[in-house]
């Protein structure tokens, strides 16, 4: 794996223009043929089955997400492929829209309602490029009376993509801060890079998407060459579809262009203490 | 709660049947009038959102189920109302089809998803019954083009509700047996109940529905009168609406009255060794 060429999770606007001219399609109709590249991004060594998701943000930027399978943990602590590209989108698309997605395959239920955390995915376009001819038809027509944000949070709430700001800092005596390192000849590394994973991790916790409980956490992790990569928690309104934050860290890892967990040497969580859920 | 008479969690079909005629109505027609109690089955703490699901199977009988969730815990541990219905009718309906189901609010993706793994789902029926004058549609045309068993497991594999009979026996070298005690005065109780608690651990990992991974499972929970109580593991096509052992095991004591997890001394969890998931 290691001598392929870097792996691709975001495109920007200008490139994606380009692509769809050179090869005579409109944007919504680029997304359909970029399904294969996004399964190459899969981590299935469970079921074998590749998941690809590639959608259109307001931006014009296109985000990529493959699924990913963890062997030797329960299987609810996977990563659907629709759930990465979210996790993408939401780390660096903040603020924008999604447009029009197209997915490998028919997406799963748990992804249908994961899928409702972005404000406006009613008028979300998808396609399902394992069908001749994918068509899009709109979001709702897939997941019909949806279960969703608004059952249970007002319309101020922020929701997946949009800014959280979650009022936590570093001195709060309710902050729980827990590292977990593998030493073994890092410990110069992660000594001198303490400071900078726990403000990552705390930034994380800011930006967490967790109105259900209320106890927003985020997590930071460190490879062996000192970069720090972070990830939100980001619950679901049927709770059990969130994404946890170490599931988000190792996507904002990929998407960074890691491979391979055993280069991950540091974690650190950051989460308030006396939660009704961590 | 402990003052309150005992919970149904499943009314047999004669009860049924005598139910619908003194209120003048159909079967089908009675299910939404037993979501209140139904409703009252579930223990939300977290959200206060209670979840109530009844199903009309094939043999006559009525089952019920509420959602459960567990503060302190992740998210992902929820135990949906569907989830718990599903489980109560594979335990104690094996054999027999569900025909109609009503619930008390539009249910998640995630629960249209696990409702997956029943054959025959594409013929169900199901009310939502908070809308006025609840009507029957069928189970697709809320999960339209489902992702599920028939996209990964041949025709012939057992599906939630059918017979299992994964071969497992105590004396495999493979297996393995986790005991988790609270001793505190338990102790002559716990070491009494030993082996039955194995037994119906190992009963249970028979009976598990795991064909994505092949990792079957089961758990035996006993009270602190010493009796027990079993449950399967039991996997979802879409991985993470699966249902724990644990999970399955606390539907079936409080299926069986259970009240209170203060009052449960003691666990065994079999499964195999060196698996993909666990
Ligand atoms: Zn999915
Ligand atoms: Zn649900």
């Amino acid at each position: 794996m290691k001598n392929q060429p870097p792996k691709k999770y975001i495109i920007d606007a200008e490139e994606a223009e380009s692509m769809a001219k050179s090869r005579g399609l409109t944007l919504p109709q680029l997304l359909p043929s970029l399904v294969k590249s996004a399964q190459n991004l899969a981590h299935p060594p469970i079921s074998n089955f590749a998941v690809g998701v590639v959608g259109l943000a307001s931006d014009g930027r296109i985000f990529l997400g493959g699924n990913i399978e963890f062997p030797g943990l329960p299987l609810h602590h996977t990563i659907h492929g629709e759930q990465f590209f979210i996790t993408n989108l939401a780390a660096h698309g903040g603020g924008s829209k999604l447009l029009y997605v197209a997915v490998s395959a028919t997406p799963c239920g748990h992804c249908r309602q994961f899928f409702q955390e972005l404000r406006g995915i009613s008028e979300t376009q998808i396609a399902i490029a394992d069908q001749e001819n994918p068509n899009y038809k709109s979001f709702p027509s897939i997941l019909p009376n949806a279960f969703g944000p608004y059952d249970l949070l007002d319309l101020e709430t922020p929701l997946i993509l949009e800014k959280h700001n979650n009022q936590l800092s570093l001195e709060d005596e309710n902050l729980i801060i827990k590292n977990e390192n593998s030493v073994n000849g890092y410990f110069d590394l992660i000594n001198k890079n303490e400071e900078s994973l726990k403000k990552e991790a705390l930034e994380a916790a800011r930006g967490s998407h967790a109105p259900y409980s209320g106890c927003p956490s985020g997590l930071a992790l460190m490879d062996c060459e000192g970069n720090v990569y972070k990830g939100s928690y980001m619950e679901s309104a049927a709770y059990n579809p969130s994404m946890m934050p170490v599931q988000a860290a190792l996507v904002a890892y990929m998407v960074a262009g890691g491979v391979g967990y055993e280069r991950i040497v540091a974690a650190v969580l950051v989460e308030k203490e006396a939660v009704v859920v961590r």
